[in-house]
């Protein structure tokens, strides 16, 4: 019976390249392993997976009696709901540590880089397993897109490096052109349904006992949003009561500016105020600079809730 | 200000090997660290320390506002108690992923294998950095204490390859001899106190809500218990008192027949009935095979109480 290995729900082009990566390099090893996902893929996702030859992995959300590789998370609320029913039989991830816990031993690879697939390079690297080029193409492009461009606070040196041998591998000249043209698709909103957009990017964090929703929606001009920006507030306040959720937090990131806009609808008046120093202007805040989810937006909340 | 590696309470070789391992690695790749001990060391410990020319770690009992790295374990319970205030970079463990959260990314190296030392090794390899003679000796004899001399079935063919690989580092001829040698001295009881003799390799663990203490002691014939175990029993019971545990459990297990003998005092008198097969007679049961506390008489144990 083959193992699964499967990323967050909500899947981004990361969790679904690193399944496909990670399932091609335990297979090579001799463990037989199948990529799923836990959702629908965003545009960016397709393109990649179109630019690569990838078929979508199977659509799986219960995994009872499975084993299975965690990828791109450690968090409960993000995983498969029956996580419980399963073996977990590793987790490569570059957040935060979460709620996850086993009751045998596992494989971990966790490093605090931009990219799960930078880690799952080195997975390859130490056991000397060859990286086909589609493969490395994939693993690239996810490279590209979790550090921005490399314009995320999250971006390493590793980050980098990595994103150099993948090109070199899949024979890819202008990583960084490729890298704008994934972002094209990734900012064309139009037409698409709101829930569709706020969801397109959306993680549930449990933060001491609340439930807080966040999602991230990064372009390349922030000016496309504003006609949405009424709906998209009204789609959080409906987000928020759905989930029973303490507070739904949206990030607009532009890439080029280098910070976001934040939309927030939150039991709380002063989330932003306590957690970041600036307060929303009818549940709206800009703030420079910030970039990342993991790193600016989750840590001070966190800490905030705790606190 | 330097970070400091720190092993479980209680600690055993491996977590001290590991922290002292595991600071000279850091250090020689530019982050200062230093290695530090949650409790008293071991005869067998203080046997390896000698013989390879270490000091004891620096005792130190709280973080509270330190950086540490967390080595041989990933359970609340069996770190610092203020780990909350602490910062955490990094997790490098052998055991089931525990209830340790975080608030920012960090750098896990969690494997399936018979010893943390095993990891370490790994760490020095990806670095590319050489393993001093005596830290490569006092990991390898870190390795023939967790694996039993590799008679656990936690062992793995890693652990036996690391082990041959830092002997020759060290320039130790026989590895296995030197492991005897040092499980004599493990087995050393006469003139010890009861009390220090049950917490010697003590851990506790959070199951279902329920704490639970189980203790083992690994020596080359058992007979040496036979004139203890009333005492020792008494003990238990005062332990699980003082402790507010649903049970206590001791394994005296010895390395040459390949077996332990489980003492158990809990609130539920079909414990090792239900986990393993096998009711205790006035508290004590025999089970053959039974050497991994890790491996056979936790993962059990911890579904049994999950229901």
């Amino acid at each position: 019976m083959p193992a699964y290995v499967v990323g967050h729900k909500i899947p981004d082009s990361d969790s679904i390249c690193s399944a496909i990566a990670l399932s091609y390099l335990k297979n090579a090893i001799g463990e037989e392993c199948v990529p799923a996902r836990l959702g629908e893929l965003s545009p960016e996702t397709l393109f990649i997976l179109d630019k690569f030859g990838f078929e979508q992995p199977e659509l799986k959300l219960s995994y009872a009696g499975e084993s299975l590789y965690i990828v791109d998370h450690s968090d409960r609320v993000q995983g498969p709901d029956d996580i419980d029913d399963a073996t977990i039989l590793g987790i490569i991830d570059h957040h935060k540590l979460g709620d996850i816990t086993t009751s045998t031993p596992l494989e971990c690879w966790i490093r605090p880089v931009g990219c799960t697939n930078t880690i799952i390079k080195m997975m390859y690297d130490f056991h000397g397993v060859e990286i086909p080029a589609n493969i490395a193409g994939a693993m690239m492009c996810a490279i590209l897109s979790d550090t921005v461009i490399f314009k995320s606070p999250t971006c390493t040196t590793a980050d980098i490096k990595c994103v150099e041998a993948l090109a070199e591998i899949a024979g890819i000249e202008d990583p960084q052109a490729l890298g704008m043209e994934m972002f094209k698709v990734k900012s064309a909103v139009e037409g698409t349904p709101i829930r569709d957009l706020v969801l397109r990017d959306f993680k549930d964090f449990d933060m001491s006992g609340n439930k807080v929703g966040i999602g991230q929606l990064e372009v390349i001009d922030l000016a496309i949003f504003d006609e949405m920006k009424d709906d998209l507030h009204a789609d959080l306040a409906a987000l928020k009561e759905e989930g029973g959720r303490h507070s739904v937090m949206l990030l607009l990131t532009d890439i080029m500016k280098e910070g976001s806009e934040i939309l927030v609808v939150s039991d709380d008046d002063d989330l932003t105020a306590k957690a970041y120093g600036k307060a929303t202007t009818e549940g709206r805040v800009w703030i420079d600079g910030i970039m990342s989810r993991k790193k600016q937006v989750v840590p001070p909340l966190q800490d905030s809730f705790a606190g």
